[in-house]
């Protein structure tokens, strides 16, 4: 498993992380053997949201079966985010100060530990007051309860908008990424061409904007073809995908699920591929992606294969 | 009417605005008595444009109308634009030191004023020299006949160029936004979504530009569903938006209008409502959403009931 | 002919220059002639790049037609191209220091020249490393290799990656436009409008970014419709656009490519026409677009003629 020291902190973190938005129905033992093989495999960051299994569920659940002692939890980095809040009408987002320090002692009482490593806003509030989220920062920050911060799914105009107030550097900007679904890598290849849909800014230029700042993209649904549509490793939908797919996965004798993972790890930005399993074999197959040093021609041939442009 | 002070002026204005585009065929009386309305209902800032009614008609007309006197003219804020050229086989834009400088003139005269407390450039010139408006504005300053500069419909880049030059703050950028037309906002909501038109930028990110750099935004069509296709309002074809509205409405005793300004008005932004109707009762009934309470529980479901996504 | 000193350089440079992507059959006596049709227009300026006309062919192609004295060689300033690699199942791009300086030494050696006076990075590179390409670009600068660096196809978050290692300017970025293809400034002339393909962002605002940080545009492709669909010029799918041009060709009496490329040196921006044809008529005709004073509304009529919106 590679590992760096995630800029602006001083965690040396894995860059492939276990996500645990699904484990809510399972048992202790299913959760400690995915946990384990995890662990088994380098991994040890777990990915977190206080709306995981509903209100808390997964944090809990996790906390439940695995029953950490300090100096165990120690030796894991935990994520979790805040900032959605279910209804009965639909989503809506909250950064108030109120909310996300209410949810985060929510998440500290669920995985039944001290402090989160990383916290995250997990959808941009369209309503932000970013002095809020700044006292909100400082006062989790000083009381201990958080050691970093971050974003998921932010553009750059909206992190620049937090850093107007916030203080404290973010970290991490947790991002849907995978092979077919790549705009915020396919579009720089292709911009500026007319009638091309690849084209099209759908992210304000976010991979470069997170390169040039130091800010750790964490690429979500790294398996999902579209948006939470299934995943392409294997479906008929992608037939010349996944042919690249497994003729690269014999070539380095590896399972199909490392190639896909390691066209992400492979990119210069250092990205963390957030798994979504609960399959302990995915795990580990995933994780064999950590370091598979694709070559330039190999991990274009993959991109062309998923049906992106390369002109 | 809430007020506050502009952002780079000393001009304490309301978050509700009287536009007079639409009032070239009125008669004395009725522009009085708009006018009136929207004073007592503390809205004391004009917007106007040189091409309003045709070649400063609307300003003509509202200077002959209102007869205001030195004293009269200092209560209220007036804003006009320059920059857009109508012309036989369409519209042209022109950023001219010589055309701005000229329609100020114009604007001046037809106005019946010694002085423009905001210019706006009202549309980007694809042909603009920013040395030009740079010395335009600088003379316009110099001679007293322009307190403050802002811009409409330009993104964050455009604005960017200019500053390249003018050394004034930019204060103002008017904008398309209501709740139905509200990509500025929604884009970044959905942002990196593939296949979804709501990710789609068609804007550089203004939002979030205009807030980082203490730009206020003015929205313009505060109640059109689209590029001037008729108002939302009790229109059929948003049933589900309206349900909202009028139960929001009943709830707050306000008539639907200020429901449909406080969506703006609700906004963190601080943004300012360019209303557009010449009806007096329409006017009251907006002012009446320049302070409404909406929660961001209100403020989501009115977003997703318009079909935006909260993914 | 227009020339004008390139931002960032002491390279004087005409605004129309000559492309050499489609010389590769061409016989000696025809580059000759083409080249000498250029000079006697005023360009001195000539476009190559690595992969046209195969491995370094149109390079090589015009060292052998030309043979230049170095006192010759040094009247002309020659800009060529690294970083695409064209292979079996389609092209990838590589931007590896080793891909980089190899490539350079090849055009070098092709073009019979001690040095490029322009290098430009010709598609961005998904995988770029950009301390990889500074270092790149010091060896190959204080080797005396290349004098200026520029890039192709960039957007703005590009360009800002790779100068944070990058310590040269980055004097230009060569783009395609034309008329009718002419998103990089349509788009700023109708952002923020719902439902209009031409709001839409491809390119995150470039034209405003070079012209906020001195990058001279280059156009590539400036008269044809698409990407290589075809020109404009005459084309029967484009009626309304050639009334136009052909009008003011009349007008100014000049053939109607040199309006076409009036429309893109007229703009403020201060671009050059890369010109692509091997006619040497039309290389003639074009460089009469040079310096053609288009008013802004024939500007601007062009524009719309082309079928873009002016709201």
């Amino acid at each position: 498993m590679k590992t760096f020291t995630l800029p602006g902190t001083e965690l040396v973190v894995p860059n492939v992380v276990l996500g645990l938005m699904r484990i809510a129905e399972m048992s202790d033992d299913d959760v400690r053997h995915l946990v384990r093989t995890a662990r088994d495999a380098g991994i040890d960051f777990v990915d977190h949201a206080d709306i995981y299994g509903g209100d808390h569920g997964c944090e809990r659940r996790f906390a439940e079966a695995m029953r950490l002692t300090p100096s165990q939890r120690a030796e894991i980095v935990i994520q979790s985010k805040a900032g959605i809040v279910p209804g009965a009408g639909g989503l809506r987002y909250d950064f108030s100060y109120d909310h996300l320090v209410g949810q985060v002692d929510g998440s500290l009482a669920a995985l039944g530990t001290d402090y989160l490593d990383i916290l995250l806003l997990h959808r941009p509030d369209a309503l932000v007051e970013p002095e809020e989220v700044a006292r909100a920062f400082d006062d989790l920050a000083s009381a201990g309860k958080v050691r970093y911060f971050g974003v998921s799914n932010h553009t750059p105009g909206q992190i620049e908008l937090l850093k107007k107030y916030v203080t404290q550097p973010l970290v991490a900007n947790q991002l849907q990424l995978s092979i077919t679904h790549a705009s915020l890598i396919a579009q720089g290849v292709s911009a500026n061409m007319a009638g091309e849909d690849q084209a099209v800014d759908r992210d304000g230029g976010v991979l470069d904007y997170c390169r040039l700042h130091d800010i750790t993209i964490q690429a979500w649904s790294p398996f999902q073809a579209g948006f939470f549509t299934g995943v392409f490793l294997g479906s008929p939908d992608h037939p010349e995908l996944n042919a690249v797919i497994d003729r690269l996965a014999a070539a380095y004798d590896v399972p199909p699920i490392a190639v896909a993972t390691a066209w992400i790890t492979r990119h210069p930005a250092q990205m963390q591929v957030v798994l979504g399993t609960t399959t302990p074999e995915r795990v580990t197959g995933a994780a064999q992606g950590s370091d598979l040093p694709l070559t330039r021609a190999e991990w274009y041939e993959l991109f062309r294969a998923a049906g992106h442009l390369v002109p």
